[in-house]
């Protein structure tokens, strides 16, 4: 039944109900914790093969000796393997180290305080630096700007990406806007895939946007899917290229989340010059990327049709754990007005948005009975969600039990929270 | 004979002879290089058994799973293994990625854009940022300071060390020099052990330098000895503490050498003031190392024991190409006053200073007959060695074969050079 359709009555009962049921699970201790968007340990396993696979062979296809100093970009096979993942050619690829928020954060820095096209275009030379932040979003996009000293102005998510009208209307009117995050295929938070017009739009701000404006398109879950017919994602750099904005865009990936999340191997694609231009700043901070680990994944997964098996394993452990949790969502809550969500096809996250006023709340509630889950706010710069609602759910890391018993307690809070403020 | 006590008949018969020699030389159609410090293949081969070592078991001994995220500060047992060859506790230890180049470059990005101690400490605050470079020095280490806008002040290089009289002088007189670059142990490319004094010296300097002064104690060689009886390296970290100045130094180490060069371990050493800070500021960098490849070294080494033997194994290797060249230019150049050089005891260098004015010419009389070495300057802030005369050999990555021919190639340009310009 509807909230706003219960009568007094109805209301006082259903808060005994849930004040009971939620003081039950307060005894039984529980220590639960959906924060981390991590994978499990049934996950990380599936590449336990990584370690070992080389069997004394570190050359690379070229004779690269893997073991020793240089090649600055990575090895030709692992571009090759890692290009694919993204849909670009191998020749507009760069690997880096275990970790894709390294790259972003050295990008930021790059076009800050150095210059994409040189000194004259650091971003640092303007009195103001701001970029657009899609909300919900991801808190450690948010925190390399805040870090950094950029504003951020917060834009919403729709179901089809970022809300494109107001991006559009707030790029072409301020030359200070320098970029924008985006995580394209399964949002994170929302799980939702950009649309292609979204995709042709974002492609196109390059050229109505500021000099040397970006679209950080961090696409971490580009083959991370759940279901075999999820949506695909358009192809971004063909809209550049139809548009003339190849140097506009940055997209990041990583398997981090394909085999090992801390020794993985990450990668950004971009245009030749902007390529060029990053490379050469990175000669200067490293003399190359760990190059052994990019010959195990190649060794590992020889091509994308062993990447999509590998995924295909993750998905096996990931679906029911998103399962239990959409489930317990929509038997506990549809048509109850006391929430929202979408079912994401991939990804990692459930974004959930309460009632307005009440995140802090219900993560209060859950925190009081030992379930843990992401702060309120995180998923907003500065931390602040101006309506309280929005909080992100990780199904990932926790065992199937301890998924389907953090869903079931946290429907009793969001209930308990949602009536009692009803009942003010 | 003395160069300067030849007659001008016996200069045209040694002039003769050597341009004889350099015809016959460029003949054999020669491809040498002994420009790169980097390990040979036979070197690297002595940790073969690293990928693999694992089998299977990603656990580290405090239970943490290597393969996920987090960690931000290494795994314990790595700190505990590689603090020792830095000789410092564990828990004043950070490791990073497969590069302490990227952890030296983090550093002085951190002081200089976003400050050691907040914001009002950062060294771009003030209108000139100085570094002090001892030379011959390690060009990377240069590359840094220009490419981040920091003026550079050469400091000669004595047989122990920096001259801490010219550099005492600068620091106390100079506010605005914020840091001194240092390769205590083996210098590159000197191969001089700065002496105990010079190493106490540098620990006091924090106290006669301006506000945030900066210690880079880039310890690379700091347990690759080629004899078992070369000179130890004082404990600044000792002195530090006597001098108070703990917040001033940062101490950098890697198995680049110790293991394979581009797929070690990169870690650094300070005060926990100095590591909590920079540890936050990492943090918006990187999730976490590879943690993964961390464990690999442990199990590999076990202990500091375990390393001392491996680094035998590597002298094993380095010491007859070292020999070979050093033997040559004994043999060729001794009494001549045709150069000078040190003989190091460890490292990966043998720094040459020919005449003045003669390093361009014999670099260029190498290259015309196919013998590659160190371009003339880079051992020097913007390239410029004033007096042109260091050159920098390296002799690691050649086979032994190679070395010798190369090292007789040398000596045979070297003459050819000083005969010359005394006949001018």
């Amino acid at each position: 039944m509807h909230v706003e359709q219960m009568s007094g009555e109805q209301l006082q009962a259903e808060l005994q109900a849930l004040e009971t049921r939620y003081a039950e699970l307060a005894e039984l201790n529980l220590k639960l914790d959906l924060t981390r968007g991590k994978p499990g340990t049934e996950q990380v396993s599936l590449s336990d093969a990584l370690d070992g696979i080389l069997g004394g062979d570190y050359r690379a296809a070229d004779g690269t000796d893997a073991r020793n100093y240089g090649g600055l970009d990575g090895l030709p096979e692992a571009k090759q393997l890692f290009a694919g993942t993204l849909g670009v050619p191998a020749a507009e690829l760069l690997i880096g180290g275990n970790s894709s928020l390294t790259l972003m954060y050295a990008v930021i820095d790059f076009a800050l305080g150095t210059g994409l096209r040189g000194p004259e275009s650091a971003w640092g030379n303007e009195d103001e630096v701001k970029f657009l932040c899609p909300v919900p979003g991801y808190d450690r996009h948010f925190a390399i700007c805040e870090h950094l000293g950029i504003e951020m102005i917060p834009v919403p998510m729709l179901s089809t990406g970022p809300d494109m009208d107001i991006v559009e209307e707030l790029v072409a009117a301020d030359p200070a806007i320098k970029g924008i995050w985006c995580v394209p295929r399964f949002s994170n938070p929302t799980g939702c895939v950009y649309s292609r017009a979204t995709v042709e739009r974002l492609a196109r701000l390059g050229s109505i946007a500021g000099d040397n404006f970006i679209v950080m398109y961090d696409n971490a879950y580009a083959v991370h899917t759940l279901d075999a017919d999820a949506e695909a994602l358009a192809d971004i750099r063909e809209f550049c290229i139809r548009h003339n904005t190849q140097d506009s865009v940055f997209q990041f990936g990583s398997t981090s989340k394909i085999t090992f999340a801390g020794a993985g191997v990450a990668y950004l694609a971009s245009s030749p010059d902007n390529l060029a231009a990053f490379k050469k700043h990175l000669g200067f901070q490293t003399i190359g990327p760990d190059k052994v680990n990019q010959l195990r994944h190649v060794r590992f997964f020889r091509d994308a049709a062993g990447i999509a098996a590998h995924m295909e394993k993750h998905a096996a452990l990931l679906r029911p754990r998103f399962q239990a949790v959409l489930d317990t969502l929509e038997s506990e809550l549809a048509g109850t007005g006391m929430g929202e969500w979408l079912s994401p096809r991939g990804g990692y996250f459930i974004s959930f948005n309460s009632r307005p006023g009440l995140a802090r709340e219900i993560i209060r509630l859950a925190a009081d009975i030992g379930v843990a889950l992401t702060p309120a706010g995180a998923t907003f710069p500065y931390g602040d969600d101006p309506a309280d609602s929005n909080i992100r759910l990780a199904p990932s890391y926790p065992s199937l039990e301890d998924v389907q018993a953090t869903a079931e307690a946290f429907v009793v809070c969001v209930k308990l929270a949602s009536i009692r403020q009803k009942l003010q």
